[in-house]
Parts: structure tokens; sequence; C-alpha cells
């Protein structure tokens, strides 16, 4: 708890001296006042994040936490549990959708196992921080002990440092977990008190009856774990999952590293809920990159009050939309220090 | 006109064959069915009007057209008229939106004088069509002579033919004008029927004494020149823009060499739609980036069917949305042409 908690202590606000200054740079550029609306407001996030005055996007990381869920036991995936393993092993090639995305933005993936239900085949690449093979069925207890939710959130704020170590100007976050928009969507409803009906989603790609079984399932797990909204180790421990308790250690040491964090889909989205509710200030550090076509992604993005930057109908996962969240963030600073000025290119200001 | 009625006769439907092969494609890919949303449906547009399996996307070509109107006498706009000049000197040194985000895709802008108001400096890089110096007041009467509504939509076809012999894989459009949104808001206007009021909006930045006024001046000139919706070359020529005219003409070509072309925000809009009018066919060969802030742009798009791919509040024209769409269709068939399948990944496929 000590490393969460001085993580937390060293999240401040941002530069709001240094938004406003940026937003006057901003109005200097050859464009009408205010006319690049919502990559304006990205750079000055950006510059109050950083309180750099001319921030380089140069690295940039994507964390893809893996981990499996004993709740697949109760067929809420489509997808048999092995998938989880197997879509490690792809990231690791280079064959993923996020491989793709992050090489089109130019972020580097970093792999974590973080509590996938096997051993992996050693790799350089893979970096090992496996809390446990998987959580247990949350459909029949408490998907973890209290002190493994505490070591899963350590566990990401450790994987930053390292990564932070070699470099990082803006992080994305992403997972892999067969049956992970379960514990998402049991997460969200501890929070907003929504009905689950209105929260969870087909996830992979369930069928009507399917989703009646998943629905059925969340609503079980809650009324047997009760988890405490004051307590959100307690959510997380009752009906989380490693992987998501390893993006809410990265949420906090990004933002108490002054480093942006762009949330991807649905399963980040809880990781985010539960890094809010440890400290409100990391909502100045996160950046929404869309809203996911799982419907309980809109519920936790009002929550937090994050506007999405784009609605792609999005369901993957694995950091892909925070991939492209990137590339606008990317886009908003290079606004900001490469175009002219009104007076560089000897161009008239408006009339009046 | 036979060069218009030439570049028309040869344009024709997408590959629907191919486009569902690709969607199979697609299917294959190591991702839950679907769940890249709009960026498959993206992806099945670019295979469907390239007819290729595997398109590349290397060679990306922004044009961005600059032209004077004379309508600017009216005051509706807070910019002088001098800054379309000024501008294009700021587009060919790099200093413009349009420059920092086409590098940002890795576009080339190709810079187009099709009627600015003043001669501008011989640069190699800027390519002269010029029509006229400027339109005229169309709150006095028609914009421009019929024949130069017709020589502006080839200048546009030629623009683009010189520039596809260079490579064009995908193309986006984006203009340059002081006073342009009047006209587009006049074109709206004059094909949806829509009130006005409903469509103008405040361009560059009016007050509400400006906005009232424009509104004005486009009742004016509507009233006045009487643009007949069923002869597209007629709105064009009374209520149009050179630089409108030459991205009708870069469209026309571009579905006729089966390029796709992303359309930027209202004025590219306006220019969508007196092309659409002459030949619905190009609807499929348009990407709509996304939708302005300039009201009068969802109008357009609702008109012809048109779904952005965002929303971020832009409305600086030049191309800069486009850009940002050309960006996301690159990463779209980047997924189909780099992404493992289940079968090389040796990723399970899902149960039933």
């Amino acid at each position: 708890m000590d490393k969460i908690r001085d993580t937390i202590k060293k999240i401040r606000g941002l530069d709001a001296a240094l938004m406003q200054e940026t937003q006057a740079r901003l109005d200097n550029l050859t464009k009408p006042l205010g006319s690049l609306g919502r990559l304006e407001e990205l750079t000055r996030q950006v510059c109050g994040i950083t309180a750099t005055h001319t921030p380089s996007l140069r690295n940039k990381v994507i964390f893809t936490l893996a981990a499996d869920h004993g709740v697949t036991e109760e067929g809420v995936s489509p997808y048999p549990k092995e998938v989880t393993a197997q879509m490690v092993y792809n990231f690791l090639n280079g064959g993923a959708g996020i491989n793709v995305l992050a090489n089109h933005v130019g972020a580097r993936v970093v792999v974590v196992d973080i509590g996938v239900a096997s051993d992996l085949r050693p790799d350089q690449r893979l970096v090992i921080k496996k809390i446990n093979y998987g959580t247990k069925n949350m459909a029949k207890g408490a998907a973890m002990a209290r002190e493994e939710a505490v070591k899963s959130i350590c566990a990401g704020i450790e994987v930053f440092q390292e990564e932070f170590a070699r470099g990082i100007d803006i992080a994305g976050i992403g997972e892999m977990g067969i049956g992970n928009t379960t514990s998402a969507s049991a997460i969200t409803a501890s929070y907003t008190k929504k009905p689950v009906e209105d929260l969870a989603g087909r996830g992979a790609g369930l069928d009507d009856e399917g989703l009646k079984n998943k629905i059925a399932i969340i609503k079980k797990a809650i009324s047997i774990n009760k988890p405490d909204p004051a307590d959100p180790i307690d959510v997380l421990s009752k009906v989380g999952g490693f992987e998501i308790g390893g993006m809410v250690g990265i949420i906090l040491c990004a933002a108490s590293s002054r480093v942006p964090v762009v949330i991807d889909g649905f399963i980040s989205g809880a990781a985010a809920l539960v890094a809010y509710h440890l400290e409100p200030k990391v909502k100045e550090y996160m950046i929404a990159a869309h809203v996911s076509a799982e419907r309980g992604h809109q519920v936790i993005l009002d929550h937090i009050g994050l506007k999405p930057l784009f609605d792609l109908n999005l369901r993957l996962g694995e950091g892909t939309g925070a991939a492209l969240g990137i590339g606008l963030a990317d886009a908003s600073i290079k606004i900001l220090t490469q175009m002219a000025s009104f007076k560089s290119a000897r161009v008239s200001k408006r009339v009046g």
C-alpha cells in the first residue's frame, strides 16, 4: 500500500498558467481563433500535464496487460480462455491489431503478463509481473485476495517506472483477457449504480442468450461479493482483474510522473474509474481516446466526466483506440510547435 | 464541357465482390468479428474503390485550392481578403495547419492558385490554374460566367491528372479563400432548401452582427441569381467559387481514376454537393473525414448521405480534417495487410 500511497501523493494539478499561455500561443498561429477545436484542447492539456512549453511526444508507449478471469467458467465469452495466452504470443510476434496501430502512430508496445492462467514461453520482450494464474470465479466469491489487488496496482506502477526510465512522453493503456468485459461491467455497476442491463454488452460477440447469462452472472457476482465503492481496492479485489489493477497503477504512476495517459475502451475505462476513485486528480491526466461500442464505456466516461475524441465503433481493446488517440495528441503538439505565427508568416490578423 | 462529360463517363461503381471478399479476410484476422468498427468499413470502401486486394496508400496527396471571393466587399469575413494570398505563401513555406497535419500523416500538399485576386510571386511548387482574379460579388450578380464555372471544374480535373501521373493512392481536398463559407452556404441552401439561418455559420469568426449581415447577403445572392439546383454548373457559376469548382473537378477525376477522395469541411462539402449532383456515383468514392463546427456541413453530409469519421469541432479548412481522415484510411488498410490471421497466429476461433 505504501507504493500506491507514495505515488498518489506525488500527483499535482496541471500547470494552469502554462495552459493559458499555450492558448495565447495557439491564438497567434496562422488560423482563425479556436479553429482547430478539440485539437487545441488537447494541446493545452498536454502542455498543462507535462508543464512544458514545447513538449515533444517522441517516446510513445502503449502498455498492453494480459490476464485471465475465473469467471470464464460461467460461459461469459464466446472465445475459449486459452485465447488470452495465444494473443500474448501474437502481440510479441507483431501480428495483432495493437501492433499495427501502434506502429502506425510510432508507438512501442510493452506487453505484460500480469495474470495469464498459464506459464508463457520465455521471451525477452515479455514483461512478467504475474500476480496469479488468473482470477477466481467472481460468481462464486472474490475474484482475488485484497493483497493481490494491491499487488496488481503496484505491478502497474513498477511497469510504468521501468519503462519511464527508458523514456515515455505519452502513454496508452490497453488489455487482453478473455472474460474481462464481465469484470469491467461489474466494476462500472458498483460505481455508477446503473442497472447491469444498461452496462453489459456482447463483449467479443455474445448472442442474445449469452448476453442474458452474462448479465445474470454480473448481478450474482455483485450480490455475493458486495463490492464497496468507497473502497476502490475492495471493488478491484472482488470483481476486478489483474490487468485492470495493473492499468490502475499505470494511470496513477503516469499522473505522478506528469505523463499524459490515453485511455482505450471499456476495460481500460474500468481501470480509469478505479484510479479516479483512488485520486480524482488523475482525471486531468487522462485523455479519453474514443467511446467503445461496448455500451458501458459511455457510462464510465459520463461518470468521470471525460469527453472521447472519437467514436469509431471500436471494441477490440488491446490499446487500439488509445493508439489512435496518441496519434491525435501528437498532431496537436505538432500544431503548436510547427505552425507559423501571423507575424512570422506575414499574414494579416483579423479586423477588429 | 467535353472534359467533364468524359470524366464522368469513366466513373464506375465500386467492386462489390471484392468488398465482400475483403470483409471475409478481415473476419479471419485475430480480433473479434467486426471489432474494428468503422475502420473495417473504411478498409472495405478503399478496396472497393481501388479494386485491389491489398491496396497500398503510399502516395497521399492533399490538394489545397485557393481563390478569392468578390462577396467579401459585403463584409462577410472578419479577415481582409489579402489573407488568401498571404496564406498561399504560408502553404508554400510549410507554416500552415495543413502543412503540419499533412506531414503528420505523410501526405504531400499540392497548392493551387485557381483564382486568387492578385498575381502571386512565381514559385515552382505553386500550380497556377487561375480562372480569374477572384469571383464577382454574388450579392450583385453571378459570381462568375458559366464558362468560368466549367473552366474551374476542368482545371480541377487537370490538376488531378497531372498529379496522378506522379502517383496518387488517396487524395484529400481542401481550400483557402476569404469569404468562401458565404459561397458554400449559398450552394448548400440551393440544394437542400433549408433556411439560410440554419446553414450559415461564423466562418473565420464573425460576431452576431456580422453573422446577421452574412445571412442577409446569402439570401440576397440567392434571390438575385436564382441558382437552378437541376443544373449544378448554374449553381456553381452564380453563387460558387473557383476553388469550389476546382474541387468538384478533383472529386470527379479521382472517382474516374478509382482513387478514394477524402472530403474536408464545409467548403469541400459544398464541392462534394455539386459533384454529387453532377454524378451521384461519386458518393461511393468519397470519405467524409469529419463534421465541421460550421453547421452547414452536417446539412451537406445528411443530404448526400455521408457519415463523418470524427467530430473534433474543426473549422480551419485547407484540408486539415481531410489529412486526419487520410491517416485513418491508411490505418484501416494496414489492418488488412499487416495483421495476422487466426491460422497464422495459431489463435483459437470463437466457439460456436
